[in-house]
């Protein structure tokens, strides 16, 4: 075996919070111990671990880049023999330039610094607004194996970093990640590190962070890859974890990689599954980083603020979800009744507080104004904000984050009330067109073996109940035929010109795409929520307000 | 002369709106016809003139791409002898790449185009995120004279293209802009024109767009620079304007830069003048490219709603500004005759709406919730949002928007009700502090020679008149006290720890950037307003609501 080092590397999947440095590095040493004690070679941090990803704004005082840094010189004091790598806002000395950089410590000293090349700023990544990009490629000797190290991006581009340090020696690269999670990346993930590992016949390790920031969740998913590309070990998703590997590498390049000791290897998880844990995480670490510990929704009975008491209740507990009924002059006797066979079902409590009179103190008081005009949409806006100003008087007075339960359709064509069911702290279903609702509520009952959320709410037609014998299908196309088409609008950047030269009809795409525009001003004002898919409303898709574009 | 050409140069100073491609080539064709008429060689529209500035995401559309493309093309038929050069997003036919560009066209051609160098992607700016960065320094041959052409940010940097263009030979530089405002930016933008000119030898034309988008306002400004740096034509700030400026140039670098002609030259607004404009058009242009007419505003007898109802009347017409009193139980008779005085100084309409009743009803509907519970925050919270529903009832009965009064004070630390105060379209003040808030009020007054503001508003104590005899400052530090600390921590990027440094009171400072740290989520539910700072609430700043930075 002279020819090959044995390596134990340790992947440190950490759910760091943005900003808290101390209780971060308070973390970062705590899985450091755990390695040393699994006897770890090396153990990855994830990228920006120090600060949280991603910090945004925060790097832009240099106040706070300078306690980084100074946080970092503390962690390293406590770094043995294991090495650590620490992802960190580096700073030039001689400049105002910061880097995304990864620190490489051992035995109480910073022994080598690298400079993230590749900075996306694209989606909802703004990184060339903050960092400088590196250009050098550090390898490091770690019981005698050439060792790279990179940082997240890097290991995208087929001819970047990775396989420049490949060709310069190196037989493993630890790649730190803040990779957020959409559906469908962990596979694209797992293909695109495979190839790379193939590519410079080196073995990957890359470690991803974990956990819910704003908009998005971070899925960890860490994996170890051979330099066949085979994944030799991988961590769960969406969970804390300390992914223990041997990796047998040669000492030099022209001797041929040997057939590596298999690690712990996770189930993967069905999309659906991923989907679920991916709304879990994201509310629990929203709800929960900022201070809170329960939530009120309002429950209608329908499948959406189901969907959003069930993703709640098990984030938080059910003793920390408090469900709120707030029937109107139109809520048909079947709405209670299945928001409150919800409730009981979870286990959450449920209160009624009707909306009428503080309606009928509204047309009272409006009426001088409104003499003359006929009942509009104003009446139905105005029910609704009855019932968000409701949900607002129990978040004030008992400290409830409100949880909002609109879903990506409705929110992209503006069938919401602003200041009225669109209020609350966090949109959890945002992303989620109503046809991916159902199939979530359908997975969640069956992954239950038993119909938590009822099939009465499931199957009955979606309605806001505002006016007698509403129904959604009065006011938006159904939604088999609504919800492609918002995709190929919304998230595939797709004219209105182009879709229907995909064949949809033109009336209705012209009306849905104009709908979407004229209602940026009401996403604008909205809450986050968890990003699912590859675009969101928010940080991905920034499309102005004032827009007379209409192709 | 025969060493000299004589040009006459055109600079269109229009204001496009975003996305309206066909509105926004007729306007280039009707100054391009208005330049011809005056005898202009060349005439040089703003930066991405054809899709209005910024477009943001709408660039990631193929579609909308080409179709600018496409429109281009169109207006090109309709170029003479006169050169023409404007703005648009080019896309390389070989690759996806897309580049922020100027097309320089005569005769029905293209004749040549300039790819933007420098690609700002700081405060509002994201142009890395769309544009890949040209490279080219193409220069152009009008009547004899070597012209170059730039865009915007290239024109910033002391050795960028302008001077490479220079030193290729260009003795005129025309610079096309979309430059958005900010207070105190026009000094240091003819500053560095001037610097420009004087190290390039050669004379600078720059055209800058003029017009709201949503968050920006955009000043115009344009102004010639001979090579010495003085300047010999100005357009006025806030208005479409063809500027139009003989100019002699030598036909060769080696020959001495001769004495220009002086074109019109505006006469400079005071900086208070500025921002009253720039709230006037940011406001006008915000509500009519939306589609609306008419405004509707909350007054509540006090200064900050007295402001934006006078920008209000100024932007739209007092036939177009509608006031509402909304009186609670603890209103004083002052604040509904302050109300009335205003509505009657600046000639709009105003309605009385008492809020108690919906308020008594909530009280009396959350009884069975609230029992054993005192009152708090919760019923101050109640009444501000019976105020915001009653508002955006008017608005959805009469069509009118709903313009939001809060300040940059106020915004930063919360010191509002989500959903309440703060609903609305848009938010004329956000971005000017409660001091600057007096000043621009005082302003207004003296312009006006005479009170139009009420003394009694400028001169009362600020109160949200929720409890009574409330006051701001038994919640929050003075203004003379708060606006300076707000000022470092918000738009300096001073942590708390640094301003403590420079002698501020520890325990202030402290609460005042928790307060504006914890209140990030409500901020980012807010309505678009104004950028008057260099680091407004919006685009400019971008931190995370999950954030417990705290240094």
């Amino acid at each position: 075996m002279a020819d090959f080092a044995k390596l134990r590397v340790g992947l440190a999947q950490i759910n760091p919070t943005v900003g808290a440095l101390r209780d971060n590095a308070n973390k970062i040493l705590d899985y450091y111990k755990q390695a040393v004690a699994e006897g770890c070679d090396v153990v990855a941090f994830p990228e920006l671990s120090i600060t949280g990803y991603p910090p945004e704004d925060l790097v832009l005082k240099d106040g706070f880049v300078a306690e980084n840094q100074g946080i970092l010189a503390e962690i390293v004091k406590s770094i043995g023999e294991t090495f650590a790598v620490i992802g960190f806002v580096d700073r030039a000395t001689s400049s105002l330039e910061i880097y995304n950089a990864a620190a490489i410590c051992q035995n109480g000293k910073v022994v080598g610094v690298y400079r993230k090349h590749l900075l996306p700023n694209y989606n909802v990544f703004d990184e060339q607004r903050y960092f400088t990009p590196g250009v050098h490629n550090p390898l490091f000797t770690i019981k005698g194996a050439c060792v790279g190290v990179t940082i997240c991006e890097d290991i995208w581009e087929a001819n970047g970093p990775v396989s420049t340090q490949a060709s310069l020696g190196a037989v493993l690269n630890l790649n730190i990640n803040g990779s957020p999670f959409h559906a469908g990346k962990i596979g694209a993930r797992r293909e695109m590190l495979s190839s790379r590992a193939r590519d410079g016949e080196c073995v990957i390790a890359y470690v991803n962070q974990v956990g819910g920031q704003d908009e998005l969740v971070f899925d960890g998913g860490s994996m170890i890859l051979a330099a066949d590309g085979t994944v030799v070990a991988s961590a769960a998703q969406f969970v804390e974890e300390l992914l223990v590997c041997d990796v047998v590498l040669p000492k030099s390049k022209s001797v041929a990689a040997p057939q590596q000791s298999r690690g712990q290897v996770a189930e993967p998880l069905s999309e659906d599954a991923q989907i679920f844990a991916a709304l879990v995480l994201g509310t629990r670490d929203y709800v929960q980083k900022n201070g809170f510990k329960d939530v009120v929704i309002g429950l209608s009975g329908g499948i959406d603020s189901a969907l959003v008491a069930a993703v709640a209740t098990q984030a938080l507990g059910s003793e920390h979800v408090h469900g709120v009924a707030m029937p109107s002059r139109y809520s048909s006797s079947g709405s209670i009744s299945d928001a409150e066979l919800l409730a009981r079902n979870l286990g959450i409590d449920i209160q009624t507080i009707p909306i009428e009179p503080a309606f009928a103190a509204y047309l009272k008081s409006l009426e001088p104004s409104f003499v003359g005009r006929s009942a509009d949409l104003t009446e139905e806006n105005l029910q609704s904000r009855v019932r968000g100003t409701t949900l607002m008087a129990l978040s004030n007075k008992f400290g409830w984050m409100v949880l909002t339960t609109g879903n990506k359709s409705e929110i992209a064509v503006g069938y919401f009330t602003m200041y009225g069911d669109s209020v609350g702290g966090y949109a959890v279903i945002k992303d989620l067109f109503k046809l991916k609702v159902y199939e979530i509520c359908n997975f969640f009952n069956q992954q239950n073996g038993r119909d938590i959320i009822p099939q009465s709410t499931i199957s009955k037609a979606p309605s806001a109940e505002l006016r007698p014998d509403q129904r959604d299908d009065q006011s938006l196309p159904p939604y088999d035929v609504l919800d492609p088409i918002l995709e190929l609008y919304v998230e595939r950047d797709k004219t209105a010109h182009e879709i229907i030269e995909l064949g949809y009809d033109a009336t209705v795409v012209k009306r849905i795409a104009r709908l979407v525009d004229l209602n940026e001003y009401k996403r604008r004002q909205g809450a986050p929520g968890v990003r699912i898919s590859t675009k969101a409303f928010g940080k991905d898709r920034r499309l102005p307000i004032t827009n007379r574009y209409s192709g």
